[in-house]
């Protein structure tokens, strides 16, 4: 067990995380895989809903169970409502926490004690305490790993239930604080990295096509974020009346396939049949990451995505994949800064993330 | 004598325009120095107004003159109107014809015998036949050397007109075509680079400035174009009643002197107060030229331009001055396939364009 102080380590900030090493099952499109599920305890109200002695009561009893039940070799558990801004904003980056729970504190309308259980090191999984629902339990994996994840969640959530009673409907499944995750209570989705059917401008169909399916397809950091980087979520929306084999097969056999058909498609179209057009947007953006002296984490996102389409197509020689996708996570505000060993304001991040981009990238 | 084929050698066009070396006197901002005077023979109409026979008669009058007199130790004539296009445009990418008279042919309204008189291989004097007046007498000087340029035009006017009678009035001076030249029918201009007042937003205060003081502010190309590369043309409007003393000391002792402290204390500004943001700017452009695999010649010029104030203000190392200012001629079209002894179209042109600039300043 670590300190409630500092929940990632050094170390893993400059290793990255496990689930960006870009050296899973159909890595050149699909980034990771994560399962989700949501939990709620029987006996204690919802807790948006809860009286603080009750918040307190689910955090304890949440507490004492995860960190003894042995969920995994090494578990650390962080008191996340005691972390500064910049851890948990680490671990907002590292897609450990919600965008929403990363801010804490009175104004954020969250101020009730939160927990977050992590396998450590290779935090496939994380499970956060007192978040919208009392328990949300994720697995992360490099690539399309789904089934693998579904695995290792659904054996994590029986470890779990063996301590803790669920709030459980016969009719309706797992009761959930928001109504559309009850049922399964499941959110699977894949982090899409698609380039290739931006520039071919097909990007909007495929995303079309892909809610009229009863897909949500969101940004890099989930709801309300951008699409940085090329970067896309795409998971099942519908979770009363679907079991978790359904949601998995139709995701993982039906519509997965098809995205990453059309993306790669895309690319090949982009080299043959645009090849000169396609080099140059790729080495513009290898030559202004190599060049710049002020970065801005957008600017990183977008211009490294196009550099990792360039080594995939083996366009951009002399860099690897791993090192380029690294580059996503650190490029990140509180990265830069952990991984630095200091805090600093906007205008200094932007000088010290173009300075690390060009020492990392070989620049002039 | 050169014959009319090619009035620009290959090696010249490798070489570069002499005017275009950057080596003359406060180079940094003067790139060049020009005195033109506008001359027509008595005895002739104007050539809006001329017969065809009339036109005829000045070309051949003007020619037999100005190849037996030895104006310069050696001089090429050239019959513009039976150039190829491309070569007209060259020597207006030189510098030797106006923009206007390198179009030619019928659809431009100019279809009579025209040529061009150029000291080789310097270039610093050349002469147009019946373009809008009988003779347009020009000298080229690298950096600030308006007065050498005006004693070596000086002269090579009375040569002229030892064998030929200019139209003449005592009342009103030298008589040309579009009345605003007339009188001494005297311009000088110089070509300014003033990246630095554009980047700290004092240009516009500049050009209106100098406009109050009754000069002319135009683009690279001269009337009508735009400031590729920050590139500006300075000159006198005002002819008539004004001597040439007059003219070149208001141009040369009272008003650039305030124009180019003014560009260098924006430079000395950028490097003390912004010096981040102004690498920023210099290294991303170095980068894209460096890394283009498609190249426009408005953004190469632009870029470029950046490039060269990298190197005056010693940012960018291990380039030279020079082989940045020679781009600027060679990133041309008709430059750029002539240079590379082929016609191509535009997408080729970009293709070649970005290859060569990539080729000459070490790109990746």
């Amino acid at each position: 067990m670590s300190d409630a102080g500092a929940p990632i380590q050094h170390s893993a900030v400059q290793a990255g995380a496990p689930w960006l090493r870009g050296d899973g099952p159909d890595s050149d499109v699909v980034i990771s895989s994560r399962v989700r599920l949501a939990r709620n305890l029987a006996g204690f109200a919802f807790l948006q809903r809860a009286k603080p002695v009750e918040r307190q009561g689910v955090f304890a009893a949440c507490r004492d169970h995860l960190t003894s039940v042995g969920l995994a070799k090494q578990v650390i558990w962080a008191e996340v409502h005691r972390l500064p801004q910049i851890d948990r904003t680490l671990l907002m980056e590292r897609h450990l926490l919600s965008k929403e729970h990363s801010k804490g504190g009175a104004a954020s309308g969250v101020d009730w004690p939160r927990g977050l259980c992590v396998s450590a090191p290779d935090e496939r999984l994380s499970i956060m305490v007192n978040e919208e629902d009392h328990l949300r339990v994720q697995v992360l994996r490099s690539g399309l790993a789904l089934t693998d994840a579904w695995q290792q969640i659904d054996a994590v959530d029986d470890l779990i239930e063996a301590g803790l009673e669920y709030a459980y409907s016969a009719r309706f499944g797992y009761l959930t604080a928001c109504p559309t995750n009850v049922g399964c209570a499941l959110r699977m989705s894949v982090m899409l990295h698609l380039p290739g059917l931006r520039m071919t401008g097909e990007l909007d169909r495929v995303r079309r096509a892909t809610k009229e399916l009863g897909l949500a397809v969101r940004g890099y950091y989930g709801e309300n974020s951008d699409a940085s980087g090329d970067f896309f979520q795409i998971s099942n929306q519908v979770t009363l009346g679907k079991s978790e084999e359904t949601i998995r097969r139709e995701l993982e056999k039906q519509i997965l396939p098809q995205v990453l058909e059309y993306e790669r498609a895309s690319r090949r179209l982009l080299l043959e049949k645009r090849r000169r057009a396609t080099e140059d947007d790729i080495f513009r953006a290898l030559g202004l990451l190599r060049s710049a002296r002020l970065l801005a984490p957008e600017e990183a996102m977008a211009q490294l995505s196009l550099v990792r389409m360039g080594v995939l197509m083996g366009v951009v020689q002399g860099l690897t994949e791993q090192a380029v996708t690294q580059l996503f996570l650190l490029v990140q505000p509180s990265h830069l800064q952990r991984y630095l060993g200091k805090e600093m304001d906007q205008q200094r991040r932007r000088e010290a993330r173009a300075d690390l981009v060009r020492e990392r990238l070989g620049g002039i």
